[in-house]
């Protein structure tokens, strides 16, 4: 593919995933400026290969990535390059998506859409079956740290129309998910999930 | 088991399995006071349900356990609860374990002792196989974090002799590791891994 792609929408509270070959990047956006976008990277080759937050921080050095940065798999390698990053960039990957379980401990009584599930279906949406969801890269998501380790549920630093870009460096899958969390504010004190938007940008020339 | 089983040794750069009934725990000893144990717990009738780091780092609001907090799995249930710890209470759950991708990149040209195979071979040890190796909670590792987010390879903060109980919130599989990373200060300054040691101590009467 030589061209950008149109862009496309991720809607609020659901999950879309997408194949990058090495080269393409994608690129994602804030469209509203508050939105946590979950996301993930799988190797296309090897689903069992997939961006590992407990394997990027060893390398990297730091909680979360920055421009510049490369993305790690579990097998210690190179997956994605943060190519771009417009937001004052405040990113998490201390915290597990969110599930059904979760949302049962914070009181919900009936099902609750959820990142977790979100993963799952985008990725038998475009053929493919995983059987676990690993630990998330959670574009804008901010959880203050403190010295003494304690964190906390911060709101997103991030601004309408903030993007990041990942640059794909093997072909691989990307799967995001527009986070449902509308109890805890990660998502603005508005606590109103958001759509966000992508779209696939070509091997540079 | 109602009684206090003799002390075993982890020894150094090696791995070790044990089965614990809901109710009893394991005393962990950090024996010659600058070894990091990695420690991983497995659901004893479910090995896909074990001790997540990333979910129990949103269930208690802080990176480590301490005295008295419930080490979560993935499906968001206690597995363990951390009853006693007599050192600093300084641990690591950001970190991954060691795996040989890991020592090459840190320069050894040669099979490396590591955490990640030490897993699985304590866990063969007993008759179990698993496929994956979770983050593992690190007893004793010190990774100082910056406010920025970067992160450091700090000694422990632990002593000779100190301890960690953790007692079984369900029957469940205990592993741990005598951590072999030989290049890096976490295990101290000599850079010298040493053995640790265990016991199983019965249920509360």
């Amino acid at each position: 593919m030589s061209e950008t792609s149109e862009r496309a929408t991720i809607p609020a509270r659901k999950g879309r995933a997408v194949r990058l070959s090495a080269g393409q990047a994608i690129e994602i956006v804030n469209t509203h400026g508050t939105q946590v976008v979950d996301t993930w990277a799988f190797n296309a080759e090897d689903l069992t290969e997939f961006l590992s937050n407990e394997h990027m921080r060893a390398t990297l050095g730091r909680l979360w990535p920055a421009e510049g940065d490369a993305l790690i798999t579990n097998r210690r390698r190179p997956i994605l390059v943060m190519e771009r990053d417009t937001s004052p960039g405040r990113h998490d990957t201390l915290i597990a998506a969110c599930d059904d379980y979760r949302y049962g401990l914070l009181g919900c009584t009936e099902y609750h859409d959820n990142c977790t599930d979100n993963l799952f279906a985008a990725m038998r949406s475009i053929g493919l079956r995983i059987d676990d969801c690993p630990s998330p890269l959670n574009l804008w998501m901010n959880i203050p740290v403190a010295p003494d380790g304690s964190t906390g549920w911060g709101e997103p630093l991030s601004r309408p129309g903030d993007i990041v870009v990942l640059r794909a460096q093997m072909d691989c899958v990307v799967a995001m998910s527009a986070c449902p969390q509308d109890i805890l504010p990660i998502n603005g004190a508005a606590r109103a999930p958001t759509e966000a938007h992508y779209r696939v940008l070509p091997v540079e020339a």
